[in-house]
């Protein structure tokens, strides 16, 4: 088998077999297969795509280019969630607990990654002591006996994906459904879940810009899930403005600590209620996504959410105290107003932007080796739709310098107040197959 | 200005400027932008192509990433002919006494190469003590003085389509016209001449296997030569058989001194001829092409082709005199019949496999390293359309070996006998734009 005569076959819109695409990724990762035969592969994929055979084979591929989490050692049904980014999306940290809270097995094995603010194990190094280096076999431990952990990432998982994703990244191969899809899908599929809920973002602070995108990628990553004998499912939700009302490490974890006492924003809430109910429903635990539902708001109205939050903090060293007194939380030095210049109602909050506002500020890593400071960021006191009158608080930035001018200068630029708004959809669309 | 959005802007079908041209082939023959990014940009190229605009820059970049000979010490129109491949294609040989006997200025630099059988030179190097390593001195004197010499490769040019050539031929981007018409512009633009002969083949023993795709790459090359001045024409003739009787380097010489004298094989003499009236019009030496036609069969009938060939042999160290003893040159030991099995007409001769025969026989290198044997190779004794009687014979092989099974083995499953014939057309199209 010659590489290059895949390449041609690819690119003439052929189907590739599995065992030619085995042979491709397995000599990839030894570096038998080089870099710009690689690239020349991606761009004829972009063009010619792959079916949902070849996409499956793909991700299998990259999965087995690697170590694999096993997980069996848990008893259930693991049910992971993977949300394709977006801009203050606080739901791991209340969906975790929510749904652990129903006997449902949470084993998370999370990053820290580059964007506007940090990943779940940043947010969660708010809460003073937490920490996630713990073997694997207190990880298994801890799920058993209390149905969540979280540990950072471990092991050599789809060094294939790493690899290409790179390359994609300098050879303007990045945007195909097809190596999305399996670069997303073998990375969950190799840190051992069963189940998997998938939260496809569409709008301005996203990666799929359109709702079509977003579907699109969805069906792909729900048809290889399902193949490869993992339960998948995927929720398509609006990125279009910031989810909730915090943006910043800190800030979002009292954000979820309200939304887990029945007090968070309300798309938030809704978002976290139409990724559990599907967690809960994969998990074996409700026979219908109604009475799932049902069983999500007894345990947020019961308390019991609330105390496997504690429990879980306290488990890997937190200080589970915070719960109750969040401003324990680390808190910025200057906390500063953005009021509404105008009267009026909000029309539009470019998310990606307003992401940008709050990385200014230090809640993300512009690059790896930036530091993140866990105080800052922004809260959002109106929403698209809001009515809102001149002088009114728009956003309180909370800063750990005293000239923010910039940030509010990009806040002016990123909030459009109108005399009239279209509220977006929140839930664009199920997708189970 | 970044690679990868370069790619990104061709990948979205959007047209290249002349500086982001330059920018990339500049870069590649730097080193600064490396293979992978190279070709993914050729996959993008493969499926959005390039306008006539850019075809033109990318050419003009890859001359100039380079030396380019100077040949204009040398007086007059210089005049350059080139085949895109086949065959037994014995035209060089044939034109530049042809067209230097009407005082056209032929500086002619050649390459051994791949193939069926050898190069040019490997071809003139089969008349004993003929050589091509002489000085550019030397060879613009030569030129000036007699108005035809050949010298090997000499400078480093077109590097950039070099290390784009082996990149592309592990890529599978090798099949894009867009690149093949800008590699072969390149390469005879650094080469200096003032106009162009292009003698573009098509059928099996062509790499352009439809007329059509041969028509593209011709409208191609003669649009980039014509945008960057340089006269530029190119006949489509046919390659669906090999070109005239003889495959091999010996035996093509001879056939060539057959067709200066006028009693060459008639498909061969024909294409000799719409060649040669295209470079004696665009070197300024008649006023149409019928013109320039009779100029060049008075040279032949009155001699003076045949002279200047063999003042082309004596100049550069040859032995003349195989012009009128054609039995000086090379022999083969064994010369082998092989008769028709059937009565019928000739309906196909498959031109590659027929040289692909030859090649067995030693004919040709398969690779760099392969050693040529200059005596050995076959002389067809009947072409397409003509009438044959079982047992007269199809081919005469010449080999140096005795056993030649795979040969006739070849030659048999690659000539057809059939009830009736259609004789291929040679001149498919002319294309001037």
């Amino acid at each position: 088998m010659r590489m290059v005569d895949l390449i041609a076959k690819k690119r003439d819109g052929k189907e590739l077999t599995t065992e030619e695409i085995n042979f491709i990724i397995d000599g990839y990762t030894k570096g038998d297969i080089p870099d710009y035969q690689v690239s020349a592969l991606a761009m004829a994929i972009y063009f010619q795509d792959m079916n949902e055979r070849e996409r499956a084979d793909l991700t299998m591929a990259m999965v087995h280019s690697g170590d694999t989490i096993d997980l069996s050692a848990i008893q259930g049904i693991k049910v992971d969630k993977h949300s394709t980014g977006g801009v203050g999306d606080t739901t791991t940290l209340v969906l975790a607990p929510l749904v652990a809270a129903l006997d449902i097995p949470v084993a998370k094995m999370s990053g820290r990654g580059l964007g506007h603010t940090g990943g779940t194990i940043d947010k969660l190094e708010a809460i003073e002591g937490f920490h996630v280096e713990i073997s694997k076999d207190e990880f298994v431990n801890l799920v058993n006996e209390h149905k969540i952990a979280v540990i950072g990432q471990t092991g050599n998982l789809t060094p294939a994906d790493k690899k290409l994703y790179a390359l994609r990244d300098v050879t303007a191969t990045v945007n195909s459904i097809t190596l999305i899809a399996s670069s997303i899908m073998s990375k969950k599929i190799a840190a051992g879940s069963d189940a998997i809920v998938l939260d496809v973002k569409t709008g301005a602070g996203a990666f799929m810009k359109t709702a079509e995108d977003a579907k699109e990628l969805a069906h792909a990553m729900v048809s290889i899930g399902n193949k490869v004998g993992r339960k998948t499912m995927a929720v398509i939700s609006d990125m279009s403005q910031p989810l909730g009302s915090a943006i910043g490490n800190s800030l979002e974890v009292k954000e979820a600590i309200d939304t887990l006492r029945g007090h968070g924003p309300k798309d938030l809430e809704e978002l976290c209620f139409a990724l559990g109910r599907q967690m809960v429903y994969l998990a074996g635990k409700a026979d219908s996504l109604e009475e799932a539902e049902e069983k999500l708001k007894e345990v947020i109205h019961n308390g019991k959410a609330l105390e496997k939050f504690k429990e879980f903090i306290a488990n890997q060293g937190g200080d589970s105290s915070v719960v109750d007194d969040p401003d324990k939380l680390p808190k910025a030095a200057y906390i500063i107003e953005v009021p509404a210049k105008e009267d009026g109602m909000v029309a539009e909050i470019v998310a990606d932007e307003i992401g940008t506002a709050a990385m200014l500020l230090g809640a993300g890593r512009a690059t790896k080796e930036s530091e993140i400071d866990l105080a800052v960021g922004l809260m959002l006191n109106k929403k698209i739709g809001d009515k809102v009158k001149a002088g009114e608080s728009l956003v309180t930035i909370h800063a750990n310098r005293e000239s923010v001018d910039d940030v509010i200068e990009k806040i002016y630029a990123n909030i459009r107040i109108g005399s009239h708004a279209e509220t977006p959809v929140l839930i664009h669309d199920i997708v189970t197959e």
